[in-house]
């Protein structure tokens, strides 16, 4: 079936047959079909979305437009965690050791920050020598080992997905529940994982602001796991406020340092602790979701999983020494107060608008190719529900060297983030549903 | 506001401004904005649509890149007529000079035919000597001298039609009324005309087959013509079976011809009748409906429409003779019936389907490169309504010197074109709607 024939289709809501869609993929990635073609296809599925068996050949094909890694070699189930995005969220860091260190196999592949969301290769990259860019025989090598490894997207996995996602950039094509979730799924496929623990994040920090629509994703992304053979689960969690205070590489990487030795702030820890139980409980080696939490919470206790941190820090060519003591971790040379302008209890935080304060002071990137300051960020002093007075700090700006904007400028984002009221803050959810998607 | 703006604003059915759309247009038509860009935002507005004023900024933005005709030096008031395309539809040959012979100046772009449509250079290039592509300055000649000249679009009329016509064509985004109507009226309006009187086919030989999807175009395109201060008259008309009897090039001209010497099928000249009078209301030539019938009707009669087409025809370099002695045209070397293998009543004639048996002769194109052969065509013997023995013939095919398929396949293409049956035919109603836009 010609291209035109699949978008007119496409367009007009009829089914349009598997293999057409996965020769669309291929005939676009190998430049047969033109990108106005895949454009115009791009958004009729915005307004017209992927049957299942259609979503099924599309990931199919994209997973299959290059490397596919084969870790049946590597004893042991090997489950990833991903997450849609957020502010604060340093959850991998401490995650990614904590199931290692109960017995799963992490085979890690993570993204940058982009905009006011942060990712976890600049963080592990404030780590002072952590390589991300590892060959994949390197790769293989210490998650057999330390039983976690975390690493970057090469160029020759899902090559399909990166032409296809620097158009839809270009073409406002990107906010397409089924593409998004084809776009994650293509990448964590080629992990060559047994299962998959989804991080959906809702609210005003995340990308999806609507819990229907979150909910939309993570059922389109469990559905595509589900035909792939995978075991999949998703949790929808608040992303109205950033996640713990620690917002900027170094930042949350002592954040999460804490987290493993028993300390930090307590939605950190419970979301940690949670979808790292959903990773025994996935890869089979926890029976149920309470002895799962209760191992994880045995390996932040006793230390192992701030050791298994260490080990897999120092196989990737970092300094444990730096998570030993944080000092050793890059600081920003100064800091500076943002002190509240009212009292009362803080009823809601914009977390886009931290992110993108922190992005202000160098901790991101507005473009994919700048760089990123690891000292730089900043520290949430209050959170939602937390009683402020006059002149208390609300956040604690740590200035870098490169700021975009100067320091009255994300004083003034930092406190137009802030809504502070005297009405009463009942507690928030942290995990908001849970949504499934075993193998059929 | 940069192009991804407006097509993520047009996407979530967001107002875009006015300025916005024109900017977009230009971009587009000097390469400054890509091919995918502009697909993606014409897919959305298949969905979406385009508000009035964003559509008369398209409008007017598609007719200023390039030439648009200025023939206020002509007198009189100029007023063209354009069909959304049929089979069969021969009315220019025999409109344009009667209009003219009744006091309108008609200035008339036209197009060529594709598919199982034809179009009416096809049909004037079938009258030996006739020159269809023509400078603007003897366009301007022949118009101020005879009262209408008829020619092909040349290159610098709405070259951004033609390079969006061709995307939409490639990403299938033609099916959109807005992009439609905004195509039709851009090459329309550069032509420099005070008025326009626009055939809405609506049927099985017709682009729109529904009387709904016909409506929403006639208003779009009276809407269009009343923001730019043009009077539109808009007339829905049956395109269920061909109009008239004959497909193809010479057997039109000699059932125009027919017409202007007051013979000739009924359903033709009530047509042309009725186009023609539109004109000379819209052009302030007579002062009513009733009127205007009269005085086209006596043209015909007195044989000053068909002076007129003579005129005309030598003006633009062709034989009036040939339309004096018809054995002039081009004609086939052979014909053959089809002749029915059922008796009853004609209950319904499948237009496209006739259109395509017309083209398998070489009457029409596939392709825009294809060459037409002017003698090819057939002539419908039966008509919707019309009782028929068994052996009685359906049609005539006229065979051609380069068929595409056999007789024998065109004759099944007949016959299966033709529904007979015994129940009682209702007549049907050949001007359906009339939607009329005049200046506000």
């Amino acid at each position: 079936m010609r291209a035109y024939e699949v978008i007119h289709r496409k367009r007009d809501g009829r089914p349009v047959p598997p293999e057409a869609i996965a020769e669309l993929v291929r005939d676009y990635t190998e430049g047969r079909v033109p990108e106005y073609q895949m454009a115009a296809f791009c958004m009729a599925v915005f307004f017209r979305g992927l049957s299942d068996p259609e979503m099924r050949s599309f990931v199919t094909a994209m997973l299959h437009s290059g490397d596919v890694l084969d870790l049946s070699d590597v004893p042991g189930p090997k489950v990833d965690k991903h997450s849609t995005g957020g502010v604060g969220d340093k959850v991998s860091l401490a995650l990614a050791p904590l199931a290692a260190a109960c017995g799963v196999k992490v085979p890690m592949v993570s993204g940058r920050g982009l905009g006011h969301t942060g990712g976890t290769l600049d963080k592990l990259e404030a780590i002072p020598g952590f390589q991300v860019n590892l060959p994949v025989e390197r790769f293989r090598e210490i998650l057999a080992s330390t039983g976690a490894c975390l690493i970057g997207q090469t160029d020759r996995i899902a090559p399909a997905d990166r032409k296809l996602y620097a158009l839809r950039d270009l073409t406002a094509t990107v906010e397409s529940v089924p593409l998004i979730a084809a776009s994650i799924m293509s990448k964590k496929l080629a992990e060559g994982i047994d299962a998959l623990v989804l991080d959906v994040k809702v609210g005003s920090g995340a990308f999806m602001k609507r819990t229907e629509d979150a909910r939309r994703l993570a059922e389109a992304l469990a559905s595509i796991g589900r035909g792939m053979g995978k075991r999949v689960s998703a949790l929808l969690t608040d992303m109205d406020q950033p996640l713990g205070r620690a917002v900027g590489g170094a930042l949350e990487v002592r954040e999460a340092v804490d987290l493993l030795r028993d300390e930090g702030p307590r939605d950190l820890r419970e979301l940690t602790v949670e979808l790292t139980a959903e990773m025994l409980v996935l890869g089979g080696v926890a029976p149920d979701r309470p002895e799962a939490r209760r191992r994880v919470v045995a390996a932040i206790g006793d230390g192992r999983g701030f050791l298994k941190l260490c080990e897999i820090t120092e196989a990737q060519g970092g300094d444990p020494d730096a998570l030993a003591d944080p000092s050793l971790l890059p600081s920003a040379e100064s800091t500076r107060d943002v002190p509240s302008r009212e009292r009362g209890l803080v009823q809601a935080i914009d977390a886009e608008a931290i992110g993108l304060a922190a992005m202000a002071l160098g901790a991101g990137r507005s473009r994919i190719e700048d760089r990123v300051d690891p000292a730089a960020g900043l520290v949430v002093e209050k959170k939602v529900g937390d009683a402020v007075e006059v002149g208390e700090p609300l956040a604690t700006l740590h200035l870098g060297r490169a700021p975009l904007e100067s320091p009255d400028a994300v004083e003034a984002r930092v406190r137009g983030a802030y809504q502070i009221g005297s009405a009463p803050v009942p507690p928030e959810r942290l995990i908001l549903e849970r949504i499934e998607g075993g193998p059929p």
